[in-house]
């Protein structure tokens, strides 16, 4: 045991590490000297990964609103730009594939910084030995939904790695869009009295890919639901005054959304379990599946944190899109705990409702 | 045998082809039913898979340019938006990295629109296991060329993919750019009377990295060119009255790019082999490899396509900037022969330098 746990502690210490001589990494490698399936989780280490590792090298003015997407301002405009890339597996499930998911993936990330969308950028990593009519399949899907969002795909990049060194296809979508004057969407903004809306039934994304995973049958079967939010928000922005924050609670789910939120505007969020809209099935597989329903990703449902006065309009709005039928108020913003987001369950009780800790369901999206 | 071919008949015949019901692929399945590492190489099999895959799917005003980036016009401002996806192996190598290089990419596409840099997303594709050592360093020398560059990183995204489906790390690079009034750069441009300039030294990129991967030593280390060409574009276009064509020779060398210049202006493109500038110890591994330095592709290199009036300042104030040192003509823009490169060989002869069929260097950038 000795020589072993000497190597150990020897290579716990990092003494000989070369990266020292460029200045030491801020995350402690004592604990985390690998990057582990949590980094991509979008909870609790993929915020240390960014806010310790990431941030700090590049800090800008841009970069520190933590936004979906970044806003910047040239000739009189207020531009939206955002990135994704997509990992999805498997890259075909019900309701969907990479190449959709990929579409809607930046239309969404945009579309929470208010912006109307203009065009997009497609990098695609593909595997030696993908099969031809499965990318042919993903592009027609990728033009199908660029043309229902309204979005042009003008610029590409396609790589090609050997067998082993990728899953099949991986997607990177980049957007670009235009932010209408007077809004100013972002999460800083939510203030107490503010109400809380998710646009539909919770956690469908996660547990439609782990079905197909884990070979789960239901009665009917669960589709993924991505979709194209930008229609959903223009009718909400139509509707409403002024809207504070909007955000699509994609890896991680509508907590690990809505702490980040709670951290960044330095408030309380307060939900009702009660009130969080769950269809049955879904619930059952989270069950049977031992997964929180709270973190699990959504791909078609957006949080919309409004003013108690913007409320009853663009709650009636939204359950007139097709997208936001199922729209329900699910919690406040207080001054109470500010930084934590807190529920009362549907016993009565009231917990903390933390980030993501570790991963629930790796390459989701 | 005959149970074997007649498999293979059926499997060639596409009879029972799941994609026939979405509309028959373009490229021919007979031939590649599944993605080579060709279609990654940036010559004639890229081309295929984009010219009959997916530009049909997209086709707008934007992607017909076929440039290095999408130029659109919002708010009375031309932008330049492009995106590059790197999956070099080995991500270290002598004189860079997978982090330089993907930002030195995208900084160089948008160069070749004559655009000044403004905003880079990067988007990561992390392996599970991967040193964190490892990524900060890649992390830091990103840092270090978007300042040298001038460019501000300003939205980003990680995701991590389960050990052993992907290679260490993947960056996507996306960026925008303005474009200056007056210039009008792309690949359409070339014109008979046209003067072909290279910048310096070809095929050092894709050299150091084959030295790498293969062990061969020389007395001095070949490193990578790797460099933010805007700069150097900067200086070019204030010595120019019109600069036609900019582009920069990555994956697949110059003469991929320069034939899908001529075939994209519809004009020959005849070059002296002499005139190419050629580092002693690049030709020396050249020839060790078997590699044709024309296809072998560089990352700090640009080809200029300019009017024979420009050619005299255009040359001198490349001559003048660290990064053009050995700036030379190499070639000349005829209508003889439209959409084919010839050469004048060093023995006297007279032949066609064809794109790049096949892959000679994976993974390059």
């Amino acid at each position: 045991m000795l020589p072993e746990s000497t190597a150990t502690s020897r290579e716990r210490s990092n003494g000989d590490d070369p990266g020292a001589l460029m200045g030491a990494c801020p995350l402690p490698l004592t604990e985390y000297q690998e990057i582990v399936l949590a980094h991509g989780s979008g909870g609790k280490l993929s915020q240390q990964l960014i806010q310790q590792v990431l941030l700090p090298q590049f800090r800008n003015e841009f970069l520190d609103v933590q936004h979906d997407g970044a806003v910047f301002s040239e000739a009189g405009t207020r531009f939206a730009f955002s990135t994704d890339s997509f990992v999805v597996s498997p890259i075909f499930f019900p309701g969907g594939d990479i190449g959709k998911l990929a579409v809607h993936g930046t239309v969404n990330d945009l579309a929470m910084c208010g912006a109307r969308p203009l065009y997009l950028s497609a990098g695609f990593i593909l595997e030696e030995g993908l099969p031809m009519r499965d990318f042919w399949a993903v592009v027609l899907s990728m033009r199908e939904a660029a043309a229902a969002s309204g979005v042009a795909l003008v610029t590409g990049d396609t790589k090609v790695v050997d067998r082993g060194k990728a899953d099949k296809i991986f997607i990177n979508t980049s957007g670009i869009d235009v932010i209408p004057a007077g809004v100013n969407i972002h999460p800083g903004r939510a203030q107490p009295g503010d109400k809380v809306i998710v646009s539909g039934e919770i956690a469908v994304h996660g547990i439609a890919i782990m079905s197909v995973r884990e070979g789960l049958e239901f009665e009917t079967e669960i589709a993924s639901d991505t979709a194209a939010l930008n229609g959903l928000v223009h009718t909400v922005l139509a509707a409403a005054t002024d809207i504070h924050v909007l955000r699509d609670p994609t890896r991680g789910g509508i907590t690990s959304a809505l702490s980040e939120i709670a951290q960044r505007a330095r408030v309380g969020i307060y939900l009702e379990e009660a009130n969080i809209p769950l269809g049955e099935e879904v619930k059952g597989a989270c069950e049977i599946l031992g997964l929180d329903p709270l973190y699990v990703a959504n791909e078609g449902k957006l949080l919309a944190i409004v003013s108690a006065d913007d409320l009853a309009p663009v709650l009636a709005a939204m359950r007139a899109h097709p997208l936001g039928e199922k729209a329900m108020v699910i919690g406040s913003v207080t001054d109470d705990h500010p930084g934590l987001v807190c529920m009362k369950t549907r016993i009565g009780g009231i917990r903390i409702v933390d980030m993501l800790s570790g991963e629930q369901l790796p390459r989701i999206c």
